[in-house]
């Protein structure tokens, strides 16, 4: 891996451009996405049916995957991975479960009342790659979130394919998925943002998805809310000379695996453990299946940092606001207060990224690309609304009139002074 | 005002047809804005100099607004406009406190430790627009939520003006700005996104502005947080017979007077209702100072439906989802269960919607365009990050093993499934 040199400041702004550069998307697939938008937006299911044949040369009758081809993958899915979903979706429920937010009320003076009611987004769309990007764990990790939040109904949209993942048919039903439609795609963003005659129209869409899917997402944003536009992922390794280099080693592995431009980022005050990483990278990378991908990203985007002391270390992982932080050191817990920015964090030489991938219930959806520094891992907070409600007796808008015509007035909004004023026995 | 005749469906989906033309935003602007904030990023304060000289016709010398200044807009400001905002002040505080969010933690099974941290974002900018458009309303509701959520540091930027209005300068010292820059525009946003020699860089901005700030936001989204991009504003009234058709024309007024764009919508079961209230809105409109904003406002964008009964009124209004919505009713507080989706919600014949825009202490910035059917008022949540911790212990791992490498082979990510297994022993 690379090592880099210099004040935290310095490294961590050469950092983001790098990430900035590795997250740029094509600009040229913006006009094709128009384009299929708006003919889905007219066409309905026949635009549908259209462009399945075309780019999944598939030819579509039913749009809907039927309730017969859901209990069909329940026989074929590996008893293993039935195990495995169903103990991770319990771990998902219990983590969530938590996150449920309560409305309030209070009476702040005689005859006011105000609040916040708490309600769930109606329905919600949720986009599932196919091909080898169909994770079923990521099928809970969207889905589970919005379930507890109490959202109506939920439509998933796959690409239409030969023959589906079983896990993920599995996935989608053990989570909670009311329909499942086989359109992939921009034209399947469409599809949930504005409805056809099969496909009803959700309120907000989810899940992650290639260029094509990610640029209809960005367009449809303000018709439909969306989760966020995911940048390639990243782990960030605070090691210190406690560290098992073996462990780090496999853990910024199981980043670089995803993709050439994943990045593993490693943060150490000990020179001893940056070689011995760097030996034990080698060593795993000769027998990894996924060599192809995980050697040119470790060697592209792969750094190491020498930090003079801990301080310095999370110093500088505050800037750098990683999607994945583990913070391989004894007694790691006393250092969360440390932590100001990241999307998920692995205390200690046990937790091994990957848990919180698959199991240990906080969510796999997080913000990459430095956008920790303001924004959260998916959650039940992304599947409800918080509407305000007031209530002010005759009296209590009267006592307010002064303060209230006073900055309407300043502000030269007649009409809104007026409006109180006209609630006066006066008039 | 037209009225609309048809089903709930038909009406909803041609009001938001309708309010999505007038939400258009133009297009044209897109690239000097990216011009501007090229610039910006480039030439830091000296193109900051040179945009203040090109549109605002001023030659600043110091970026940052004096303390001394700020201390005379105290001596300067109307005593009763201070007042009123001190006491604004303390009704937003009261509200928005109730919305902090607290972290969690829990032991799920043996040596499992999972929890949220909640960390505010650590900067944000604000931005202020110059004129008639600058609201000392405003910069309450932007600043507190922030300051309550723990950000540290709040940078302010407004227009350079020969002579700031003293309220807003108030407002910003009340609310607990930390600086305030005189730039705006474009180059505005782009100093907070990327920072200049003078203005730090923060971590997301929030704030209402005209196209130019609003296209600036678009383009900056990523690289910081945004709140929202806003549509002309609404409100909608629920009103029966029991209503006082002159507090409803008299409110459906304070909406149109802010733009020609902004749109007032009635829904009443009452006929009698409807026709009282047309006759209002033309005697108020005769005298109202912003009659060539409002007349034209209430006429080419009001509408009253007229709807077969409560239910169906809900219904409507429901599927609408307007930026604020009023229940002109006797017992409006009963009807709360029936309302899904609304920005902020107005109970009761004396609760006039200026109550939310000054003084009540909910939000006033709101979402419209009928994006309150998937997002919220401006608050607390807008300013913290959630932020994910594990901790798993060596027996706990080992027990989660076989359920994690199931799900990793099955995915085809055998560096995932490694990570585990390099933890185990038998390595």
């Amino acid at each position: 891996m690379k090592r880099l040199i210099g004040s935290n400041q310095e490294i961590a702004q050469l950092l983001y451009m790098e990430q900035l550069e590795l997250s740029q998307q094509n600009s040229d697939v913006e006009e094709l996405v128009e384009d299929i938008i708006a003919h889905v937006r007219t066409g309905g299911d026949e635009a549908l049916r259209h462009y399945s044949a075309k780019f999944d040369k598939i030819d579509l009758d039913e749009l809907q995957v039927s309730q017969d081809l859901i209990d069909q993958a329940f026989d074929k899915v590996d008893q293993d991975v039935l195990a495995a979903l169903k103990n991770a979706k319990g771990n998902i429920e219990s983590y969530h479960c938590q996150q449920l937010e309560k409305g309030f009320e209070d009476q702040p003076s005689d005859g006011v009342l105000r609040g916040q009611l708490i309600r769930p987004i109606e329905r919600v769309g949720v986009y599932v790659p196919g091909g080898t990007a169909a994770y079923p764990s990521s099928v809970l990790m969207n889905v589970i979130p919005a379930k507890i939040a109490g959202v109506k109904e939920i439509i998933m949209i796959t690409p239409p394919q030969k023959e589906f993942v079983p896990a993920i048919l599995v996935a989608a039903k053990l989570a909670g998925v009311d329909k499942i439609f086989q359109v992939g795609g921009a034209q399947g963003i469409a599809a949930l943002a504005y409805g056809t005659e099969s496909i009803p129209k959700v309120d907000k869409i989810t899940g992650p998805g290639n260029i094509f899917v990610a640029t209809a997402k960005k367009q449809v944003f303000g018709i439909v809310g969306i989760d966020m536009i995911a940048g390639p992922s990243e782990i960030g390794i605070i090691a210190d000379e406690s560290a098992n280099p073996a462990y780090v080693a496999a853990d910024l592995l199981s980043q670089a695996e995803h993709d050439i431009l994943a990045r593993a980022i490693l943060v150490t005050n000990s020179e001893k453990l940056a070689d011995a990483v760097e030996v034990e990278l080698e060593q795993q990378l000769q027998t990894l299946e996924r060599e192809a991908i995980a050697r040119p990203s470790i060697e592209k985007n792969g750094r190491i940092i020498l930090a003079e002391d801990v301080d310095s270390m999370f110093e500088l992982m505050n800037l750098v606001a990683p999607e994945h932080l583990e913070i391989a050191m004894n007694h790691a817990y006393d250092y969360l207060d440390k932590v100001e920015n990241a999307g998920s964090i692995f205390l200690g030489h046990y937790t091994s990224e990957p848990i919180g991938d698959y199991y240990a219930g906080t969510n796999h959806v997080l913000p990459t690309t430095a956008t920790s520094r303001f924004s959260s891992a998916l959650g039940v907070h992304d599947f409800i609304k918080r509407i305000q409600y007031t209530q002010y007796s005759k009296a209590a808008i009267h006592a307010a009139e002064k303060d209230i015509t006073s900055l309407a007035y300043a502000e030269g909004l007649q009409a809104h002074a007026r409006a109180i004023e006209v609630r006066n026995d006066r008039n």
